[in-house]
This record gives structure tokens, sequence and C-alpha cells, in this order.
């Protein structure tokens, strides 16, 4: 359907990249900018390779409208990796981490935070079976804490914050705020300064997987300094900042590629654009859900999801097949995460407008057939 | 002077790739085998890319003449990840860790694995300038140790064992042997059977930066259970075996490449072959260094690198003038470590034999000019 990929890619992570990227890495594959190899194949300490990673940070740094004392990490191990790096940077004084769980991304946030200090469960969404995210109204913190973690979009139960959540105690400090924002990052403008940490794994609206991107606030690299002795060298903020992020070989390819990508989002015309296209498709796909005689997303309406949405017939045998027929029409990887089942669309800044045209199109008619 | 590519890429790493594969993988960028999309995007849970992750396992089981009780693990991070990940699964019983240094990447590894345990330096060639790795009359090994360690193949220093060492303690017991092969594994056989765990980072003779290799010997794995607690999740060996080397979202593209160069390698005729050339370039190297007027290297004879090749004109200005001239001639990356100055020309497997003989004419060339 769409030129030389000819489909249309619902894939949650390693999920579709722009076409037009693509394009561009095919072509300079072998030669890269007349440096006579592949960029895979240029030394990480090269001109050419330090001027992507420059034009990597500045470019994310723009979108993202960084504020000077925040610094931009790339790093290897995907969101997962930072579940160990986090509290293992962020960690002080014997303080509790708090979290909000709000889904499974939370969950597995918070098992291996365990690990390495207390964990309090600031409050939790599990008992609505994770139909919804988390409200201002549902806590107050009311002790300190080495920080308060949470998932702005959980990939696999399609829900989402739509309010960045409350971190102060009640004496008015700030606890530093974490989120895992690896399936929302770049699906909409942020206030960065709010935030005292924020991760992504790239592999959903970045670039490939194997690349991570940390946003730290300047302030709190004194606490990996502090934490050094106990943790892996290649997890510590601050060695990482000083490094330039190449406190080893750093991946690459994949930080090309997010070049790549930061590049298209500018040429999109920024995040403001990104997200009225997002919210457009969410629209049309939850319209399409919630009119529809076979499908359901029970997600309450004012936490679904923009870049996840799982939907199912409530009949495991018919979403197979839906999902079976659809990738045979070029609308691949519909099926729903293995811990859930169902089906799921998982639809970031690559997805067009028409990929979603064209699956709420076929949803249609699956359901004509089958209802 | 390559086809497409028109360079020799003497980089220690990212290193030059195999142009067939290269060439194989811009073919199907944008749509690896029907699937309708990049390998890039295809889901990691997809048959698709579980298919690729057997055939490479296969593939470099084969290679290897892997015996039946080691497992191959895909993991992120290089080397320098293993550097933690090495001590935090194999630690025991508070034993030191033995170390056999013979350079920089011995340094690394040896400052790392002081976080997590003891550490003994067995033997040293650090007196030496590192002009040598260790020989078997330089030890004798007196007390257990939880393993030990060492660097077959010093990429910056540009010397190597040529056996493996002596893990024995003088009742019989072997301690086990844990190697960083980055820059030698797939350069010639090995017996696997001598160690416990080998590793190496992808980016001089596997795939693109961002992937390491790990084998373990099963009985191993044990000990990884037992400090599951004190580690980050994704470096667990038991962890990563037990997931398949998905223990999260692995990188896709990168073990992707990895297949195909080990394909490359079967379809050279296998590491017996490779051997081979690995010899004859080596040959030709350090016989053009050994017979110039200009160029000098100062490794030990029996203890010369056949994969990195440290060379000066001992002028600095001379061998900067030298990489830059090679560099305008395709023969590009010949620059030494930052750490040590000088020149080196990195020939791993796929440098072609015609790529070090256009070195050896340059290198003629230059001489005649300046001296």
């Amino acid at each position: 359907m769409v030129g030389a990929k000819k489909t249309y890619n619902f894939c949650s992570g390693p999920a579709m990249l722009p076409e037009d990227v693509l394009l561009k890495a095919q072509a300079e594959l072998l030669n890269y900018q007349n440096q006579g190899d592949s960029v895979m194949a240029l030394s990480h300490r090269s001109d050419a390779f330090l001027e992507i990673l420059a034009q990597a940070q500045q470019r994310l740094a723009a979108l993202l409208d960084l504020p000077d004392h925040y610094r931009i990490l790339f790093m290897q191990g995907g969101a997962s990796a930072q579940f160990s790096a986090v509290p293992l940077n962020l960690r002080q004084n014997n303080l509790p981490i708090g979290f909000l769980d709000s889904g499974y991304w939370s969950q597995k946030a918070l098992e291996e935070a365990q690990k390495y200090a207390e964990v309090d469960v600031i409050a939790s969404s599990q008992s609505s079976g994770y139909l919804k995210a988390i409200e201002q109204a549902d806590y107050q913190l009311s002790k300190p804490l080495s920080y308060l973690h949470y998932t702005p979009n959980e990939t696999i139960d399609g829900n989402a914050f739509y309010c960045i959540p409350n971190n102060q105690l009640p004496n008015g400090q700030e606890v530093p705020l974490v989120a895992d924002m690896s399936s929302c990052i770049l699906s909409e403008p942020i206030d960065v300064s709010r935030f005292g940490v924020i991760y992504a794994g790239a592999q959903k609206n970045i670039g490939p997987a194997g690349l991570a991107i940390v946003i730290v606030r300047e302030d709190l690299l004194a606490r990996s300094q502090q934490n050094q002795q106990a943790m892996p060298r290649l997890l510590n903020y601050a060695t990482v900042v000083e490094q330039n992020s190449m406190a080893n070989t750093p991946p690459t390819f994949a930080i090309y590629m997010a070049n790549l990508v930061f590049q298209w989002l500018q040429q999109q015309g920024g995040l403001e654009v990104i997200q009225q296209r997002n919210q457009a498709k969410a629209e049309l796909l939850y319209q399409a859900i919630d009119s529809s005689r076979l499908f359901v997303n029970n997600v309450e309406k004012n936490h679904r999801s923009k870049m996840n949405v799982p939907f199912s017939s409530q009949n495991a045998e018919l979403d197979a097949k839906f999902a079976e027929q659809a990738q045979q029409q070029g609308l691949i990887s519909l099926q729903g995460h293995r811990s859930k089942g169902g089906l799921r669309a998982s639809i970031y800044n690559a997805m067009p407008y028409q990929g979603v045209e064209a699956l709420v199109q076929f949803m249609k008619s699956f359901e004509n057939q089958y209802v």
C-alpha cells in the first residue's frame, strides 16, 4: 500500500519507521556522505559520527524545547536497562522510591527497583484491571522519597496519564519525577522542566531497538557520583554525560537512525503538528471501535492511550482470525501482547492517517462478515 | 577501490563489514524477505525475527564447533558492559578474581571488576610497555579464584596470546577461564571447551556496534542464579539464557547483521580458511613494517596481534601526515588510539588481502617521499 513497503505496521515495538528515513538510510548504506564506507563502519570518534551525535542531540533538544539544565544521554539496553539504572543512580539516603502503578510496565520497573531500595506504591489502578491510569485525587505524597516514578503511557494496557502527576510534598518540596516515556516520547510536546529524569527505549518513536534516550536534570548527576561505586560503569549517568554518550562504543547506527527520525519530525513541523496528527488518528480509531458491533476497548475514555489501542471481539478465535486476515491485507502485527491476548494497534508517529483509515475500513468489512 | 565503497577501512571498531553483507542489507532494508517492512520494524517475537535469531545462534555454534554444554547469548552494551556482567555473574564465595594484565583493555576489565570483588593480578606485562602478552612461564596459580580473566588480543597495544593460558591450580583443579575476545573472535578456530565464558563486542568481527556475544559454559549459570539479587536483570546470564536473549527487546537489526556476517563466514569456508587469510594479511603487513626504513612495530614477534597492527614513524607529525594522505587515497582510519598516538591498521576478517596490499604499497611510496 505504501510505496516500496506495501504495508502498514501496527507493531508496538520494534515499530514502523518513516519511509523517508528508511529510503535515506538505504541510499547511503554503503557510503555515508562520501565518507567511503557505511555509517555502521565509521569510527565513533570520526568527525562524521561526532557530527551525527551532535545533530541528534541538538535536534532532540529543539524538538523538546529542552531547558539548559537538562542533559541528553544515548544509552544501550532500552528502557529495561533503565529500570536498573534509575534506582542505581537516583536512590538517596535510604529513602524509599515511590511508584504510581498503572500497568504492566510500571510493575516491571517496580520489580527491578526493589533490588536496590525500599519501594512504596503510592497509588495503583490494578484493581480496575489497569483500565485507567492514576488521577490527581488518587493520592497525596506524605513523606520524602528518593523519587516518584510513573509510566505516562502503558504500551500493553493502553492507558495514559493526561496530566503530569503531582510530585509535591505537604511542605511544598518537590520529589524528583521520573517517567518511562518509551511509548509516548515525541508524540506531543511535554514540559520537560517538570521532570527529574525522562527515559525511553528507542524502538517505538525514535529508531531501531538497542538504544535508549535518557534526559537528566543536571543537579541529579551529583547522586550518580555519590552512587558510583555501587553500579556498573555504563549505567552511571554522570559517566555517560562526562563522556558525551561515548563511555563505550555507542550503537552508532541506531543513533544515526534516531538523528534521521528527529530530522523527519522537524520537517513535519515539530511536536505540535505531530500531536494534532496523533490526536486525529486516535479519534478515528476509537470512534470506529466505539461504534462497532464487534470490537470493544474498555479503557476509561479520559485515560485512553493515543499510541497503543488494545481492542478485542472478546472471542479469542475471532481475534486471531482478524489478525491473520489483516496481515494478508498488509495490516501487520495487530495481535495483542502475549500476556493479554486480544488485538492491539500501535499508532506511533510514523503511522500515517491513511494507515488508520485502512485499519478502520478492514474492521468494518470484517465486522460485516462475522456479525 | 572496492565497488560501491571505494575504500579500505582500517578502523579498530566500528569496523569494516563484508561488502556482500552490506549489499544484502541494503537490498532488503525496506522490505525484509517479503515481510512487508524493514527488518528493523519487525516485532522481535515475529516468526521472521525468531528465525533470524535461531539462524544466528546455529551458524555461530557451527563456526565455533560449539560443545553442547555451552550457550550463546546476545546482549547489549558491547564488551564494556561485560566488564561489569562477568564479575557480577561469576564472583563466588568471596574468592578473588584473577587477572592476566596484558594491556589497555585488560586494565579496563580489571578496574570495573574491583567494584565487585577483590582482584588479584596474577601476571602483568605492563613493565614491558605491553609489548608482549603473558607467557606460561610468567606465573603459576597458587590459590582458588572466582575465575581467571585475560584478553587474548589487545586491540590498542597490538599484542596477542598464542596459546590458551594455564588455568590449573597446583591440586589439578581448573579455575574457570574468561576471555574478552572482542578483537579476535571468529578470526581463527578456538577450542571453546577450554573456557568458562567468552565474550566479545560485535563491532569488530561480527556486526554493528551495540551488540555483545557471550558464550557461557552451562554449569556457570548456577552462579548467576545465586548472584541474581545483586545485579541488574539484563546483565544476568541465567535470565538471558532463560529468555533466549529476549529478556528485553533485543537489538534486532544488529542481530540480523551478525547473522549475515556468520553466513558470509560460512560461505568463505569457515574459520580455518579465514585463519589462513588473516595469517597471510598479517605476514604481508609485518614484513612491510620490518623491512621499512621509516615505520616500526616494537611488539615482540611471537606476541604480535594478527588483527591490530600498531606502527609508527616515531614522529607524531609524520604519522599524522601519513594518516591524512592515506585517507585521501581511500585507506581510512589509520590513526592510532588517542591514548597511544602513532598509527594502527586493524585488519579484521572483512579486510581483503588487496586492502593490505594497497596499504603496503602506500607505505612504500610515503617512505620514498619522506626518508
